[in-house]
């Protein structure tokens, strides 16, 4: 066992490690040439050139479905991808007489592909393009919210003319905080189609239990395959389409895997924070995360009291407290792993660093004004922050009054033309705000929104009278006793808790929302109020961060680059590569992850109760030993999961993971619990990500529910079990 | 990362290792010249017949608390064992001005040491005689009964004759299930004294939450010592009393440790059942674990049903919930194990393979029919399983009605000489049941007794006829309207809710309570016939067992040594012997466990509360890596714990762990979860022990709370920490 060091001096030790050692980083693919010496160290065999390249493989073969990654792997348009990123099209077609999530799903030809329903997209990126300049050409000179609405209309205008072409979905991105931007094109496939799902019992095997935890055992794959009009182009669904033909796809590998095995991984990672400010980490730790935990915690409390007793009312914010519980448990690991990773004091050390470096060079004055500007106006930010995180969740955690408050700025928006109107309130938004509004009814029972309400008014009260909110004081009163009364008032008197008065109300004219006598709709008349000056706020903060920040991520390159290392931007939802090696894990004292795991934990694990109930097909299999060329030569047995130190975030769900020389060896699914805060800080010590091995899948698709038309597709020759024996004869 | 096996292959696997790598066994110390040779294959480099020899070091050291191990570790009879065996000495002396449970406790010189209490005890074992000839003399030609009663009677002789020396504690004890019989004759040391105890956040650090688990990162260490009259002989605690100086005393090892390493510990294991028969144990994990699981689970249900909103109920039931939640969960831990290790199957291969063995021995005949017989009294018992185990929860789990069968059975005993009561209600008793009569107030509330007794009534109503017991349907009627009838007159009719009625009847002649009419106390005479019924099929039974059971042992103990394999004796609290080495655990696919733990896991764990409280001290000493000679030079760090193979059960606590020469590298605490199936079955895969590291304790006792005393004593030379520095001006 190898010594583990605690806090600081773990980190210095970490850090002082060479880039290739770390293997951090979510690079641009048009970055890799300049990481290709550290890649080859990790064991990379590739041409790092070739892989930055977005129209040849294996780049072209990485494809979002909005959410979730997933790659083609045939010449036929065949995509995989998590079973967890498929969940709605394997729900939308069961049946009761077939439920494919329990019974899975495998069709016995490309007619029996169904459709993963008119929402299902994959989107292949073809176009990424700097266009920072365009962007920034108008908001040059300007400076608040103003900057902040001239990037904004330069984007629009490009998205609008990249989207002139028919078929494709296009996209402004900011990289590096404001520093740079570009256009992403991606081509809009609409017709997608289920092929292969295994059972939920495989697909999710640990479900809930086993989220975030090592070590797993989940088949997390799934098949779709991407069709397209006769023509070649994206067409909606209709049964005369035809596979689509992608410029590239992966090989899936038929080589064994090992610690300490270089791996690569590409996907869409979602959102990232690494590059914050030292006083934005240390508002994190100190305050954001614990007061986020404290919070949550008082309103579950406040929740479990007031429906104490009353099982309706249990039920109907079940959802709410499940969701309460998931934000609060979240919040304490991040908190957890910033803490254990010292994260605040390393990045003042990095901060220091560059700040130092910053001292030696010709443009330090400007840099360090803008710097100094931008830290003022995070300052700003923090002097109203319990008022912006109290006010925010009185509509956000309500329902009546959420509703009264969509439905006055509803109002408010329509008076608009659609292209001007605030995000989320447009055209397309109002299915979804209907949907909300009649989804309220079975959310909600009065005297727990009043408790919640009671609890977050309670707090607000304390409030330093700079931060009160004048109309929340208003409507709700001073103190206690008229808080408990104004809520009496307006939880009786109103008559948006009847399904019916809040579809009026949203299909009436504007004025009718405005004019409106229910009190509930009054207190929401006030409240917007308040809300419309928090969010101008907001905007000319944004407006000056869009504008400041790239002062400090200029530093931060500058000095990373006299260092000779490179820096990649934070996630934000575009393609992304990294790479590592496989490796394990030593959580804590005297415990050491191995980073492969094999069947024999699916039989230990199995209870026969989900989501312990491995399938009998599969059990007999593993009971059998009937692994064959898929089973792992060292172990002696057939490997499920595997671990990687790559880097990754929400988002990379089915993302291909490649060996060194580009082929498919898993599908990324999940983080480890103690990475939970590698959004704000990577720590090589901890940070993991948990894989399918491809291996699991081609066994699984040969032995126990056997696919033998799509493993040939994609070019596998495995032995598929002959039909007569009984784990093929329970496969569909 | 070796391939774990499992379930049937892998016992098989384990089974087949030469004895000297499974380790296994609790041996007498008469024994271990039969094993040397694979002692030393394991390591040992001490002389195997000194070892055996009672009056020779080191085994002449190796204690007995009554209920925990200890050790002398000076030639002024100091001693050493588990903070939680000294737990109740440390409670007694603690004042509110001086918790010695939060604080510690460190006696300046010998005159500050304190009583451990009137009832504490040392035992040192002198005498350990086989006189099995002496104890079945009487007994031979009877059955039944009368063969338990014959038993009983030369044992009673033999102890009152060993006894009449004073000074000593005598008892005869089983060995092989009823095959040989030995007198063990102890030295009661009755003046023991608390010498040093570290505070329990670091004696008990994780506590209730880390028990059972590995890693762990207690100090589980205190010191006491004995002392004797100024004639040298056990006295009670006096002023005048003088140190013991004991035959010998372990050295306390400077060496480090490292896995593999020997390893071999003494102590007074309580009690298990390898030597049961097959149907035994398919009777222990295919009825009784189950049973006992789904039966606690319902009484759980019912209390807490009953006391649902009753906030006074609840905590009356604290501590019968919490006791019954325990005993669930060792059941769940028991079962779990002994499925995963197939025990049943293994038993009855070893069992068949005897039998084989058997019928090539010239006794066979006689031996098979004396087993068959065994298995005979054994189905009698099953066939009222259900009954016994429903009838004894009756009184077991209730408050009210067990003090009415208390208060009618010690009527029935106080009419016998003292010598001829049922153990349990002989005078020696009587102040026991005094204070039960008493603190039944504190834990009970009608409704909830009613509900248990509800549960149980429901159950014991749907057995078949010939299971009832015709008191229980008397009493309590044979329907559910009769029995909800009866149980609110019982409770609404009785006065035994009141504590002084219940000590009146305590005090009063055994006639008034017979001629009680209060409706509980003439339940309880009714059902007290029930009991001495089932008591007197139970001895019948007993004494059959004791008689029969010998052919089977001898079968498996012959068939043993035809290949060469030595058997030990079940545990039966008398001094044994095991030995192995150090070793970490794969407790599950992908998790292996690191046979050493550190102080950075103390500080991963803390988290300012209790039981993660660790003390300022500690975490400041921690801190500056203020280790020195105690270090493990390997890991570059301070150890705490470490884990072995070594074969214990309840009553080793505090066993002295040593290395190849006898010296003491450690102490016995706890188990793994993973071995909680061990008084059953011992599966080298899972079997662990788990001690403190003697490394750590001389480094509490040299850093952070210095005893330079008593480490001068037991010859330690260590550096002790400047008494002005911050730790030390900290400890007591």
């Amino acid at each position: 066992m190898r010594h583990r060091l605690t806090g600081l001096a773990a980190l210095a030790a970490a850090l002082l490690l060479p880039a290739a050692q770390a293997d951090e980083g979510m690079w641009l693919p048009s970055q890799l040439p300049e990481v290709e010496a550290q890649m080859r160290a990790a064991g990379f065999e590739g041409d790092a050139a070739a892989l930055s390249d977005l129209s040849r493989p294996p780049m072209s073969a990485v494809v979002s479905l909005g959410g979730c990654t997933a790659s083609f792997v045939s010449p036929h348009g065949l995509v995989v991808t998590n079973h967890h990123c498929a969940h709605g099209a394997i729900q939308l077609n069961s049946t009761p007489e077939d439920n494919l999530i329990a019974n899975g799903f495998n069709a016995a030809t490309m007619a029996d592909e169904v459709s993963a329903g008119p929402g299902a997209r994959v989107l292949v990126t073809d176009r990424f393009e700097r266009i920072t300049d365009r962007i920034l050409a108008g908001a040059r000179g300007l400076s608040g919210r103003d900057y902040y609405e001239a990037v904004e209309a330069a984007s629009k205008a490009a998205v609008a003319e990249c989207e002139a072409e028919p078929g494709y979905r296009c996209s402004v991105v900011d990289m590096y905080s404001g520093t740079d931007f570009h256009l992403v094109r991606q081509l809009e496939i609409r017709d997608v189609r289920l092929a292969y799902a295994p059972p939920d019992a495989i697909g999710s095997y640990g479900d809930e239990i086993d989220n975030f935890m090592w070590p797993r055992h989940s088949g997390d794959f799934a098949f779709y395959r991407a069709y397209v009009g006769p023509d070649g182009k994206p067409a909606a669904f209709a049964p005369e389409n035809v596979p689509y033909c992608p410029a590239a796809w992966l090989e899936v590998s038929t080589a064994p895997l090992a610690e300490g095995d270089f791996a690569m991984l590409a996907g869409y990672p979602g959102r990232t924070f690494r590059h914050r400010t030292a006083p934005e980490f240390a508002e994190q730790v100190e305050w954001q995360l614990p007061s986020r935990v404290e919070l949550m915690g008082a309103l579950l409390a406040a929740i479990e009291r007031a429906s104490a007793g009353d099982a309706g009312a249990t039920v109907r914010y079940a959802a709410q407290v499940a969701s309460l519980k998931n934000t609060l448990k979240r919040a304490q690991g991040e908190l957890e792993g910033l803490r254990r990773s010292d994260a605040v004091a390393a990045r003042r050390a990095e901060e220091a660093a560059m700040a130092a470096w910053l001292d030696g060079q010709p443009d330090a004055a400007g840099a360090r004004a803008d710097i100094a500007a931008a830290l003022q106006v995070l300052d700003g930010a923090r002097a109203t922050r319990e008022r912006d995180q109290l006010f925010s969740l009185m509509s956000a955690q309500t329902q009546l009054l959420r509703s009264a408050m969509q439905l006055q700025r509803l109002a408010l928006e329509r008076g608009k033309p659609d292209a001007l109107r605030q995000p989320g309130y447009q055209l397309r938004d109002e299915p979804r705000i209907e949907a909300a509004l009649r989804q309220a009814q079975r959310r909600y029972a009065p005297e727990v929104e009043q408790a919640i309400l009671a609890e977050l008014l309670a707090r607000h009260r304390e409030l330093p009278v700079e931060q009160r909110v004048p109309e929340v004081d208003a409507v709700f009163g001073t103190d206690a006793t008229a808080t408990a009364a104004a809520l009496a008032a307006l939880y009786s008197g109103t008559a948006l808790d009847a399904e019916e008065e809040r579809l009026r109300l949203l299909a009436a004219d504007p004025g009718v929302a405005r004019a409106s006598v229910d009190p509930m709709m009054r207190a929401a008349a006030a409240l917007l109020q308040a809300e419309l000056r928090h969010e101008d706020e907001a905007k000319a903060r944004a407006g000056e961060l869009l504008r400041l920040r790239p002062a400090y991520m200029r530093g931060m390159i500058g000095h990373a680059r006299s260092q000779g290392r490179a820096v990649y931007p934070d996630a934000n939802s575009t393609l992304r590569v990294s790479y590592g090696r496989i490796q394990g894990l030593e959580p804590r004292d005297a415990v050491r992850y191995a980073p492969l795991t094999t069947v024999e934990g699916i039989v230990e694990k199995h209870t026969g109760v989900a989501p312990f109930d491995a399938p009998a097909p599969l059990l007999e299999a593993i009971a059998r030993r009937d692994f064959g060329a898929t089973a792992d030569p060292a172990l002696g047995t057939q490997t499920v999961n595997f671990l990687t130190n790559l880097d990754t975030t929400g988002g990379n769900s089915g993302s291909p993971v490649m060996d060194a020389r580009g082929r498919l060896v898993g599908l990324n699914f999940d983080s480890n619990w103690e990475a939970v805060s590698a959004s704000w800080m990577f720590d090589p010590r901890y940070k993991r990500a948990i894989h399918v091995d491809a291996r699991y899948m081609r066994w699984i698709m040969s032995r126990v529910y056997p696919a033998p038309r799509l493993l040939r597709e994609m070019g596998l020759h495995e032995e598929v079990a002959d039909p007569q024996a009984p784990a093929a004869a329970a496969a569909r």
